[in-house]
């Protein structure tokens, strides 16, 4: 047993070795790459494919996961071994089975067809022609719908789809807690649409890039992403990404007519910059050392961006700061506009535009439909129907064309059905987290009001980033927290922060 | 036989695309690593070597070379094939014998030993104490004594080491070269030390890195490096690599106190680039697309360096651009007096700081020492004392301490040994090639003076970048010049261009 597991943590780490390198290359492409570069990159990346791929599915993995005793009922494997190398053996199961239920052949059609559908949905949102992308999609349903078979599930074969990025999450989990959050949100977005507005002339004043980076490293530097083990570059779609368990690569992109953009998103990348740093250092070089789920490493960065870099507290400490750096451009504004301003609501039609709180409607949205579309109860041809239906009922606005309504999003297009609920699901899990949070660290608010985020992140070390892919994310949620996922501590957020804002 | 070709092909492609995938993790390495990514970073190098070398060393390469008749006595191969597929056949032949000839553990075993051995030369280096060296060093000329017999030699074992850097070149041949080469820089460098000197003022005034680098990239783009195949970046130690056919890279290193460093470091590695990237299209993905030999490599990069970035007719073009770049450091100052400065000679100790007349004999003196080393007319206990020796002869001093004398360069301490001697070839391939360019181009001393340097660097694709690897140094340049490599043209070079300059 103990030469099994010896074998199999080498082969785990030779693997994770690879993905380092894939990371690496990825990255560059989308940082520094000259631009025509690409056609070198992207032979290099599917070479780079194949091997992992061939490493993922070596038979010799199955055979030492049998002898160590790990079956779709027992994961875990043997209990004769550690708790951590459990842990290992559940995660490299996970992954094994996953990889080696799909067969090659239709992993490669897929590719194929996605390389097509993806442009051809660029052209088609150009067009805002939802008929020219039909076709393509619903090949994409149908890939996705043999996906879900050969994965195997046990009620939806959504769930087999959603498992992919949130690990033991069905959709029934994810239908009950967005029902809560559609409950809460709703009503909460009426309101304040019929509330006085607040002054959000700030955003569209003009801010130097330079000055914007200045002041994103400063707040880097408060949360303690460690400059040593990582970077912040720019790219055109900011992004986070692991080279290595000490090196992690952080981008954002600098708007000079809309700061917010870069702000905030140098703040949530940060988040998941520090989630990824954070993994305990006996977990680096295997896989444990990777996020529990995506909605997880969401928590992480909307807890950044949104409660710690949208708070009151945080601009308290941190507005003058930003106005010693912009002194013009914030000349005349105060503390309570510049706080009001960067949370300002407004129901809009493109989810990546959305604030805080009317963003996990959008999700809601993409996830009723694309449950329906998995579950034969809606057909591709009337998804554009369906979704100004949607859109009516939980934004209240209709959008006025396809390239604004179903064809905003990529995520289809690749063949990415079941991805968008951890989205909000990263909303609700932080949330809950932070509940915990303020009862182990009652002065929470006190501390950001003092620029003192770096106990935070040592909380978050210990309680979230720390235990990395060793727990589930339901584990996790009821280890931290004590009870299962629930909306109610978001909602609860929401609804006091902005019926203060709006003076509801 | 087809069959087997297109089986080699596929398998080089491979090999050669990983490649890529190790020249740009290097890349990132020097460039924008954060500092604690090393480990990761190192994990990732070796698991990636290991790789390539199973690919390497593949006895599937054996069998197939085999089938297409390549052998010792005839490595191009079956005449059946193209000429470029026996060019191809040759080169991957080559490599083949020298991966496949070197035992695992004898690999292993430099690899440690430079390992320790780079380490101690580094503190040897700084306590300028050669003792400590001594037996690391003595180790490594009995490993290469080693490498030497398994890779097979006819006259002296001094060539197989040789013959890795520079192929199908021996000791004899280069021997004579520098023969050659010592007899006409000799007299010279004793001349210019009598002459009156010239005005190096302007060199130790300060120049800011913005202009200096925005008057770098003015250089490159007039040189035609395509900065939508490559890029220009900073690093401690400059270098060039192609981390794809259309994706070559640059760094420099800028001194605000010595502006000449970046100044030609930019150009040479710039003329690095050109080479990289003026492979003709059908080589790329395969190993033709590499260069010649590092002989050749460093005749394209000092011939942009020297000979034109460091020629009169080059600055009568740029002068005014980089006057109008730093105004106040050049003030008083005129482009007869600038010229001058940036081509001062001085007998110094360092070869890294000599100037373009004193550098070959550097070079000489190392050859000659390693050389009597490998051939074991020379003990390693004794190599100080030869070092002093040579450098009396050929510099016309002395170093004061081993630190500046025997201890200066890295590469013996990496095993290096046989690769000196292509830094001094480059001097002398480049203006044996300039014999044949000034022929084609009775024009080019004024197009250059009218900055207008992209006809001499289509001259170079045509002749020297395009073939890339399909000719074996010799062949290139007989093919070039119509007669084997003579250091004639480079004296001739030298000697007239410093009697000008120092009026001799």
């Amino acid at each position: 047993m103990n030469k099994a597991l010896e074998q199999l943590k080498k082969i785990d780490a030779e693997v994770k070795t690879l993905r380092g390198v894939q990371a690496s290359l990825d990255w560059d492409q989308h940082v520094y790459m000259p631009e025509r570069g690409v056609h070198d990159r992207s032979e290099q990346s599917a070479l780079l494919a194949s091997i992992v791929h061939a490493k993922d599915t070596n038979p010799e993995i199955g055979n030492l996961l049998d002898k160590l005793g790990a079956t779709d009922e027992n994961p875990l494997g043997s209990e004769e071994l550690s708790d951590d190398d459990r842990r290992l053996v559940r995660a490299i199961y996970r992954e094994f089975k996953q990889s080696t239920r799909l067969p090659g052949e239709l992993v490669e059609k897929i590719a194929r067809t996605t390389s097509v559908a993806q442009s051809v949905w660029a052209d088609a949102r150009r067009k805002s022609d939802f008929a020219l992308f039909r076709p393509h999609l619903e090949q994409i349903v149908d890939l996705q719908l043999e996906v879900a078979d050969r994965l195997g599930y046990e009620e939806h074969p959504y769930d087999a789809l959603l498992d992919q990025y949130e690990p033991d999450m069905t959709s029934a989990d994810v239908a009950k807690v967005f029902r809560e959050l559609r409950e809460g949100l709703v009503p909460l977005v009426r309101k304040i649409a019929s509330a006085r507005q607040v002054d959000g002339g700030v955003l569209g004043k003009h801010f130097p890039a330079a000055g914007q980076e200045a002041f994103g490293r400063k707040v880097l530097e408060a949360m303690h992403f460690d400059m040593t083990r990582g970077r912040l570059d720019t790219s055109v779609h900011p992004f986070t990404t692991s080279l290595g368990g000490d090196d992690v690569r952080l981008t954002t992109r600098y708007d000079e007519t809309y700061f917010p953009t870069a702000l905030f998103g140098t703040i949530h990348e940060g988040g998941h910059g520090l989630y990824e740093l954070g993994f305990k250092r006996e977990y680096h070089g295997s896989r444990l050392a990777d996020a529990a789920s995506l909605g997880i490493h969401e928590s992480m960065s909307r807890f950044w961006e949104n409660v710690v870099g949208r708070g009151r507290q945080f601009w308290h400490h941190f507005f003058p700061i930003f106005k010693a750096q912009f002194p013009e451009q914030l000349s005349g504004v105060d503390l309570e506009t510049f706080y009001k301003a960067v949370n300002l609501v407004e129901p809009s039609l493109i989810r990546v535009e959305a604030d805080e709180v009317t963003y996990s409607l959008h999700i809601i949205l993409r996830f009723e439909l694309e449950r329906m579309l998995i579950g034969k109860e809606l057909k591709v041809a009337d998804l554009p129907e369906a979704w100004r239906e949607q859109s009516q009922d939980l934004l209240g606005i209709v959008p006025n064309n396809d390239a604004n309504g179903v064809l905003q999003d990529i995520h289809w297009s690749g063949g990415a059905i079941g991805y968008f609920p951890t989205y909000a699901l990263g909303n609700v899990y932080g949330l809950q987290f932070v509940s915990r949070l303020k009862k182990d660290m009652p002065d929470m608010e006190n501390r950001i009001r003092n620029g003192e985020l770096a106990p935070i992140k040592a909380w978050l070390d210990e309680h979230i980033h720390g235990p990395g892919r060793s727990r589930t994310p339901k584990e996790l949620c009821e280890e931290v927290t004590g009870e299962p996922m629930s909306a109610r501590y978001f909602i609860e957020y929401l609804n006091t922060k902005y019926t203060d804002i709006y003076d509801l």
